[in-house]
């Protein structure tokens, strides 16, 4: 393979000059970025390569932030529940939350912005009940009534950035001051924002890419009195909230916000809550905001003849890359940290910029690049895992972070990174842009569609929980598979209908939340539309609770569909007759290995005779398929992530939409491989996913048949 | 042990009449009866003990019911689901229907008496949308919405005896008669009814008790159309319905009942779900009717010199032993078959009769009594389950079913149950009718209270279901446990308040159903009362989803008091800090073996440090105590029966009281023995539950110790 160049970021730092033009001729490397903690030094500025520098906005501004703290950033938080025991309660509403991160606004008045709630009834508290002890950080709530719960959802100044304070705090950097953020929707800090930027790009001439860390709002990262973390939701929009954010909002939507309209009983509108109209209204009330005031600082840069990224992470709350405003901004890039094919493609996926990054694993810090330890391991891991899903949409461009210096030491790992940056640019080229073959283009359905594209299921970006990995392993699983994937949400049925070109539904999680659709399927007109679309010949694939919401005697609203539904324990008296797997069935035909359903769910049992059981056990169904009309509805009661897993959901897939025998073109009958064509280059890719060399059968485009071996992880290009 | 004789009643036949004679010495039995099939010869009549004889009211007279078939039976059935495609939709409503066992009422106007439901949208279709077509038995819904759901709730007459069929079919009976159960509310069938038992009784002069089998109504009883089991609810009330009934419902009510009132979403209101107030009101209405009307047929017994005993079983709906109107029937007994120490006790708490009885397993039949088969095996189980409830509260008489002369070939058999017969006369004497010592006073809240008492989580008589075994275990627990038990309504605790007397509350069961109690939960008031009688030192045990109930950012609306909640996913973003087990606790001093929680419940976390985890396992809770106040919440994820959960139960209850040092009295520190002490009779037992020989420290009610050694299942009584 000829050597090349190009499509890579490296971290740099100082002293390091000669190891750095060295690592760039290695991996191929075009671009240099300093770190959190680092700064490029001149001499590799000087370097032929692109300067990418690190940008903060709204926090590390501490001389301007101090002389405005009453243009400090805002959070609601609700208290700790107190129960009352007599007719007054004290709420020490502080409590359990760090006093240097946060500080209750006593500026503005209490009374018009804080909210005392009555849990118990569901109902606020009448404001001459309570009284705010400022000295004490103590409601006091009088006319309580005895053994209710109380809480106060209070307003908070933001001291502290979170992310800082969490380096801060872990890496123990003492008395280094405490980065504060401001809020560029004051005018104070509107105006600094944009002087500062203006400066900022005459002082760094050297700098091509202005790499946004993000804009205004960090994701909602509340710690508590240990200073631990004690609350962090990725997508939370928490440190959004302002009393002038939320004046503004009343004068454009003609309504007031509730604090517990951003409180949401202690659940801050979690992506898994079915959003309130309000929290939506709320959201794109901050997305235009953002995308308007990031739109001119992009404009400043683009002005300066810089290039605009943007960090997928951090203060990106707003931006949201999926909505309506955010090709407003007018990025050129965005970057984003990979961990998977799913998390790539939430970067790769993304519209209306020129180009993405994505920012492999490991990072270079001494947690994994220490003596006697093996980076190699996760760094192969990473790039498998991802790779999947590269060969769908690639990324164009990636990169590495932390101390080059430190990944310098590990020649073997230096080795590897070599042969990544080259496949990486093999595959791009061979791709050149082109879009894939898709057999069926499948339509992934819950509350949020497309805003919330690959975003699914993720607690903290995609860290493993045992209540979603059942699940999460289905976007997983699709990123790096030979099927067309949207993002379609319950209103876009309503309002638009199913589009034409949808092949297959699939819905899945748990019931009551967002992703499986909680009340959304008592909409008849949801159901009936689904309903004909798999009548008439389209398929749906429902995963753990889909279509849960228990009415008219069923608990899955699509049963009918599925064949399958949830005993609740109101129809024990009913005798469920269908117990029997099917000796053979399409949808385990490959199956070497028992079934991994995760968490699966209980409980589930067929409805007639109709219904395919392809896996009983426990007294329960866990996978199974049921036809309706032309189509088919198939039930998987929970898909961690695997490749066998994968395999499982391709065959749903097709089944469900009585396409199967279409199912081997382009095709490894291997599940430990997959094939990827590009019929406008007229190009194909075998790709072997495992570590190990492995044989399979190879399909092409016609269906026609070979035997091929693969080495370990080996791509096998072809062409048409 | 000297010969006893008594309290014991045995089957006997023809030919039998020597053989009867000795077993009826060898087992002291004292009272004589036919069973399904037999009937006692004039020579076993005249023999030293009582006569029972089966009797049936509203069943096996053909010849009367032949004649008045408008006066049949009625129930309302609901259709199968059919989908509409288009503007008009077929229900062949008979569809899964057994033509032998109904047959739709063509009599009465459908119209009037039918109800064609969708069931996408919950609403009943207008009357002149739809027509039946009585020859082809198929309801046509005219402007059907396409792809709504449709189902028919009809009318019919019931043609067979369910029970009779059910032997019937089993039995190969041929061409035998079906015996046609009538309905005593009709005028014709209420005077026969009547006429009949008067001129029985004439004819039956040596029938000293008549055996009620049992009046007028089956449980719910539904065949499919291949002659198999489609829908069975023992407490069911389908059999009940008819138009006189619904007419004189709405005469006395002053609101008429839809049929979706009785057919329920096809759950036909199953003890599981939450009582309508339309069913509870319906359920009196039966209940003073049946009532009034066996009142009088016991009371033709009584003025013809015999006892009446009631069979709980077959037709005994609308009777609800633990109802207000039962003792306004006169009987003299209950009879009833014993499974294990909740369903004796179903039978021995029953107020108001002046004996009971339980009918003891195995049943002599040929499906247990053949060559090569044990029977002291079952005899052995089901005597050594239910003995421990015995202790509590003893039935007044056992007894067995079937042929005699099947048992009478097993000699070792007989040997068994001629120590059982004699163990059981010596508790029966010994506790002499006197309250046995509790230790606390246990109270099992749910939506049903005393009407149900122990008959919580039961499906068709206490049959094994993998969603029941994990809370039915609980009241199998607690018939032996020497805590006084009590039932109680969530309108109770309304109503009444919590009575003074009740130290622990238990709620156990599914999310939702009437057990674990829905929406009864979020009533301020019950939660309120509950709260305060924890705080004020009462004990609350929850058991699977107790007070589950998603309101106000909590599925247990109790978590305050629980100290544990169930991850729904909304909560994700909050940091779960507490999942260390505790070293050691009270709730598991005693345990050797590994925790089994049947089916339990995933994803239950711990509120705050103050929750003392008791078992964590899997990322979640089973197991945990939480002070409130003066007492304290014990949450368990599921209890199946075993010995060793039956301590846990105990632990939990002194636990959650707060009086654990109180809990080694008349206690036995092996789990597998038990202690039981009648103070008013000054004496005590000491009970091996298990086969083998045990050893096990006993405490006295001082709470003195002592080693003692016992053979297998022996019982070793002493004298205070």
């Amino acid at each position: 393979m000829a050597k090349t160049k190009g499509r890579v970021t490296l971290p740099s730092e100082g002293n390091f000059l000669n190891e750095t033009k060295e690592m760039m001729d290695r991996w191929g490397a075009d671009a240099l970025r300093d770190s959190d903690g680092t700064k490029l030094p001149e001499e590799v500025k000087a370097l032929d390569a692109s300067v990418y520098t690190t940008y903060f906005v709204a926090r590390g501004h501490n001389e301007f932030a101090k002389e405005h703290m009453e243009e400090c950033q805002q959070m609601y938080l609700m208290s700790l529940r107190v129960t009352a025991v007599k007719d007054t309660v004290e709420i020490p509403f502080m409590e359990g939350y760090f006093g240097q991160q946060v500080a209750p606004d006593y500026v503005h008045d209490c009374k018009t912005w804080w909210e005392v709630m009555d849990r118990t009834s569901g109902e606020p508290v009448a404001l001459d009940s309570w009284d705010v002890d400022e000295a004490g950080n103590i409601v006091t709530v009088r006319h309580a009534l005895p053994f209710h719960e109380y809480t106060v959802s209070f307003l908070v100044y933001a001291l502290w950035d979170p992310t800082q304070m969490y380096n801060h705090i872990t890496n123990d950097w003492g008395d280094k001051p405490h980065e504060i953020p401001f809020d560029v929707r004051q005018p104070a800090s509107g105006r600094f924002a944009r002087e500062y930027l203006i400066q900022w790009l005459k002082d760094n001439p050297k700098t091509d890419v202005v790499r946004f860390t993000t804009f205004f709002y960090h994701f909602t990262l509340v710690f508590n009195d240990k200073a631990k973390e004690k609350f962090v939701d990725w997508f939370g929009y928490g440190a959004t909230v302002s009393v002038k954010a939320l004046e503004e909002f009343e004068q454009e939507y003609g309504y007031r916000l509730r604090p517990e309209d951003i409180v949401d009983n202690g659940y801050y509108n979690s992506t898994f809550r079915v959003p309130t109209r309000q929290y939506l209204d709320y959201m794109d009330f901050i997305q235009r905001f953002v995308a308007k005031k990031a739109g001119e600082l992009v404009a400043l840069v683009h002005e300066a003849g810089r290039e605009a990224m943007m960090f997928l992470g951090d203060n990106w709350i707003g931006t949201e890359p999926y909505g309506t405003y955010f090709p407003n901004i007018g990025l050129d890039a965005v970057v984003g940290s990979v961990g998977g094919g799913a998390t790539l493609r939430l970067i790769s996926d993304i519209p209306g910029v020129k180009y993405t990054e994505g920012r492999f694993l490991p990072y270079f810090f001494p947690d994994t690049f220490y003596e006697g330890n093996d980076p190699c391991v996760e760094a192969r891991e990473n790039w498998l895992g991802a790779r999947r899903a590269l060969m769908r949409k690639p990324l164009d461009r990636i990169g590495y972070g932390g101390y080059l210096s430190l990944a310098y030491k590990f020649p073997e790992f230096v080795d590897y990174i070599e042969k990544v940056t080259d496949e990486f640019r093999e595959i791009y080229d061979n791709i050149g842009g082109s879009r894939p073959y898709c057999g069926l283009k499948v339509a992934v359905l819950n509350c949020w569609g497309k805003l919330r594209s690959w975003q699914s299921f993720m607690v903290a970006h995609a860290l493993w929980y045992k209540q979603t990995y059942s699940y999460f392993g289905m976007l997983e699983s699709l990123s790096g598979m030979s099927a067309d994937v949207v993002f379609l949400s319950f209103d876009d049925i309503l309002n638009r209908g199913i589009p034409d070109d949808i092949d297959v539904i699939i819905n899945a999680g748990a019931a009551g939340t967002a992703f499986s659709g909680g009340d959304a399927w008592l909409n008849e007109e949801l159901v009936t539309r689904i309903r004909r679309f798999v009548y008439e010949g389209g398929g749906f694939v429902g995963i753990g609770e889909p279509s849960a919401a228990h009415f008219g005697g069923r608990f899955f609203q699509l049963a009918d569909v599925l064949g399958v539904d949830k005993e609740l324990g109101f129809s024990l008296s009913t005798d469920k007759y269908f117990t029997e797997e099917q000796p053979h069935h399409f949808l385990r035909e490959d199956r070497k290995t028992g079934f991994d359903f995760g968490e699966g769910v209980k409980n589930i049992y067929a409805l007639s005779a109709d219904t395919e059981i392809g896996e009983f056990s426990d007294g329960e169904i866990h996978l199974s398929a049921h036809p309706y009309g032309k189509g088919r509805g198939v039930y998987i009661a929970g898909l961690p992530y695997s490749y066998e897993n994968t395999r499982l959901l391709l065959r749903s897939i097709y089944y469900s939409a009585g396409q199967e025998d279409r199912m081997k073109r382009w095709y490894a009958d291997n599940p430990l491989c997959e094939v990827h064509a590009y019929p406008e280059t007229k190009k194909y890719a075998i790709v072997n996913n495992s570590g190990d060399a492995q044989k399979t059968a190879v399909y092409d485009g016609t269906g026609s048949c070979q035997m091929l071996c693969l080495e370990g992880s080996q791509i096998l290009w072809g062409s048409m």
